[in-house]
């Protein structure tokens, strides 16, 4: 039972009173068996149907640690779709996680409020040269010496092999076990909170990776109504899909109550799929809203969305969903066209100087305008949102990783290019984001990589790269995503000794966060507070 | 050029001065040849590209009744896909049709206030024997009598072949040749007003007929991003949408300016899938509105709907799509499973008197409550809606035509049973809807009928139906949709002389309409006027 009478009532939950109650949603099979492979309880045990497809059962002797598999009446054995812990990856045995065996110690943690979200997004397996949770420990003071105050991760699920970005998780509850699983990311989670970081996790809500997902033999996870680039689509609105649905919020509610995580940020909304008058979005707003009342703390649902529809942060009352803030893709547009003048892909649509303005006035650049890139009109006005519903950017995962040889902004640009990228993001009146080594101009590309098994995969993942940059601007080869190299060369160096241009830009960033923390000019989101105004001919822009 | 300044800038435009303008979206191909068939101008004409796809010529010989095609740059040559005539069905030539020569006599017509539709249903092929719109005509009298204020038409979109329930229609702009064409439509909307009627039509935005559409081989009019039960998805939202948007925000304007119609039924939107911030209906309402301010009279938009969904008909203020009603299966289910004790299939979920009760108090009966047919929570609430935007019917083409062997609820029930089912609808606070033959009982069933030329179109919607009805209720063989009996036992007799049960039930519906016009209570559609109590155990429900 963790904080505040709240658990997940799905998976395997260790009892206060001694035991474990396995429950399982597998409306496909007519009967499960429970098989524990370790520990006291070892042995084969039937399940209870419950009703509606759910199956449970309490174990007396089962804990913390155990390893089991679920049995379907196929007779195949699967790992839990809600498993915990996957230690031997995604074809293995699931195991039974305690997490009060976990000693936290910021118990009077609160947040941080929204209007100071400094983020830095990092990727666990290449922020350090170990790829753990743990390894990201020894540099927390340099992110609070750098003016972060909140530290976002790409998703940690489970996924296929030892290398991946994390979008293609497969067991949503188990945070992959080479970076250090459950207990690892708790650790790190307890670690920020003591240097006074917030820490964001990226979930992927739209899709399952391609490799080692059993859900579909356990029940309707899946529909085909509607179809996604990556995998099949969420069944979030057919037959079955209240479990589906049950599935996320619980996950959401699962990583704010069990890591104590401080907000979310959400993949790609607009591939989740939900013509329900209460959508899962809506729903998970108001899960979050419910845990951050009971918590008593700032928590806070971020989305990606490539819609440019405000209905997302608009509050339910105006049938918005209620999340928190959305990244804003058009500003990375506006600014990086600006800077580099780069006009192919969706570059195209950018690279006047008036939409960086439209950007600080408006947030999106595209309103409703027709989009070259996009062979349409695209997007909808924001209306009075207040800046910090907006997470800005000059470089991220996606804008360095989706390249074709996954340059960052410094192979690209010089110093005072550098410079000024980083002083529109900083002092803008939005939620400014950094990826990982921005902040000194690191070298190591970030590439694509992937570590499948099944070899049709893997030369499917390595074609579909292969089309997808067919026409880049970068010279040179393609990195072979599946190679272990494409994966090290990836891996930065945060701890370096900066000298020259890296450590003028590194203090650069620091002093526009101290910048951004004194200025009371720097602490107005209210949009109608703010007059945007500039020279075009001279691409100076005004802000008053 | 058409009443208020406003056209279909698409297809064969006749101009005033002379001549005629053709105009059509075909980005797939490189260029375009317009084939006038007959006529002064026949011969082959290049179209000039204005950009975006859009090819266009004005021809100063071409005039009303030219047949004409287009060449793509295959060789190929195709019918218009905004084509207003077909004389000749979906896969040959294209007719000039010039609106302006029809000659309009009722100029004062001001429509029909939402609050008094009585909407009366029918399916032009076989409300009467000849089948057509003008043959329509000759009942308006009795149906102004029966008191009625709403003739509302299933599609007339060209459909293949000459039986159809106007579901498969491939040429959206072109009413069905075999029911009279465009002069035969108009002929029946002006004898409607002259009437005193409004006149409703039913159009399918969701998807295209299965035989006779070439629209893939203009543009990309369809996406495989979602799915339909009959047929590909209408790209809203994908590259290239925008001239789709167009084509039916086109259409719309079309029926209301070019034939009158009073208001628009779209069928089953919730196969309408646009995520852009502005989707399909909330525009279609926007132009709706215009052409409602433009022409000065009252001009609605109902929708089919099966999400139990109020953001439909919720105003664009409170984030809605501003429709003016939306029609409410739950009341008929409720109603009917009471009646016939019938359990099956979607009835499953109804047969309590406390449902048709909430559905007097709410409209939907499930406001998020879990549906077993389903297999998931069901709908929303309805807030504070008045009962004027919900239509309400205890049979319709559907209720009837989709059950196995097309019976009505005369079929079914005794007098005593019809004449409840009739005031329940009647006297409800609600707009109610008869299907075509229900006020005396017409004992023709309604089958489901088409008329394709591919036989392995024909032997798939055959199988279709089987299976759709391999546990249906009704004895006996699965009527071939395909056979030409199938369709003529569907032919009603409206005006045979009524005698015995059916006089009396005919009288029933009429007095009942005379209660409802006349009884000031029955004028109240605001929900919070009302208080809703019942006696399950008599069946007797009180209204306040």
């Amino acid at each position: 039972m963790v904080a505040g009478g709240w658990r997940v009532e799905l998976g395997a939950m260790v009892l206060k009173e001694g035991g474990t109650l396995f429950r399982v949603w597998a409306p496909k099979s007519k009967s499960v068996n429970l098989l524990i492979l370790t520990g006291r309880a070892a042995g084969t045990v039937v399940m209870q149907p419950e009703g509606k497809g759910y199956y449970s059962v309490t174990v007396p002797g089962a804990a913390d640690g155990d390893r089991y598999l679920y049995q379907l009446d196929s007779g195949k054995t699967y790992p839990d779709p809600v498993s915990r812990s996957q230690p031997d990856g995604v074809h293995e045995s699931s195991q039974v996680v305690d997490p009060d065996q976990f000693l936290w110690t910021e118990e009077g943690w609160q947040g941080v409020p929204l209007e100071k979200y400094r983020i830095y997004e990092i990727h666990i397996g290449t922020f350090t040269r170990e790829g753990t949770f743990e390894a990201v420990i020894q540099h927390l003071d340099y992110l609070v010496d750098l003016g972060i105050t909140a530290l976002e991760l790409m998703p940690v699920s489970q996924c296929p092999g030892k290398r991946n970005w994390g979008y293609d998780g497969v067991y949503h509850f188990a945070p992959q076990s080479n970076y250090g699983g459950p207990e690892g990311l708790r650790r790190l989670v307890n670690a920020c909170h003591r240097k006074g970081l917030a820490v964001v996790l990226d979930v992927v809500y739209n899709h399952f990776g391609p490799e080692g997902s059993y859900l579909d033999l356990f029940g309707n996870y899946f529909t085909d109504k509607y179809r996604t680039p990556w995998g099949r689509a969420v069944n979030l609105d057919g037959p079955d899909s209240d479990p589906v649905l049950e599935y996320f919020l619980c996950n959401a509610g699962y990583w704010i109550s069990e890591f104590r995580f401080d907000a979310l940020r959400l993949d790609a909304v607009d591939w989740i799929f939900d013509q329900t008058p209460k959508p899962l979005l809506r729903r998970l707003a108001d899960e979050m809203h419910l845990h951050r009342d009971r918590l008593g703390r700032h928590i806070y649902l971020f989305a990606e969305n490539d819609t440019n529809d405000v209905r997302l942060i608009n509050s339910p009352d105006k049938c918005g969903f209620g999340l928190d803030a959305q990244w804003c893709d058009n500003f990375h547009h506006a600014l990086r066209a600006l800077l580099t003048g780069e006009v192919t892909g969706y570059y195209e649509d950018f690279g006047q100087f008036s939409q960086l303005q439209k950007a600080f006035e408006q947030a999106f650049v595209f309103t409703g305008e027709y989009s070259r890139y996009r062979r349409r009109r695209h997007g909808g006005p924001t209306e009075n949102h207040p800046g910090s519903q907006f997470v800005v950017f000059s470089q991220n995962h996606d804008q360095v990783g989706n390249r074709k040889c996954g340059d960052r902004l410094s192979a690209n640009l010089a110093l005072n290019q550098l410079l000024l990228a980083a002083a529109t993001v900083i002092l803008s009146p939005y939620l400014p984001l950094l990826f990982m080594g921005e902040e000194y101009g690191e070298r190591a590309p970030f590439h694509y990589f992937v570590d499948h098994s099944n070899p049709e995969l893997i030369e499917l993942v390595r074609k579909g790269k292969q089309e997808e940059h067919a026409s880049g601007i970068c010279e040179g080869e393609i990195p072979d995503p599946s190679a272990e190299a494409t994966f090290e060369e990836s891996i930065i160096d945060v701890a370096a000794p900066k000298e020259g241009e890296q450590a003028v830009l590194l203090e650069f960033y620091k002093q526009l966060f101290v910048l951004r923390g004194s200025l009371p000019a720097l602490q107005v989101f209210q949009r109608d507070a703010m007059a945007v105004s500039g020279l075009p001919e001279q691409k100076v822009l005004f802000l008053r």
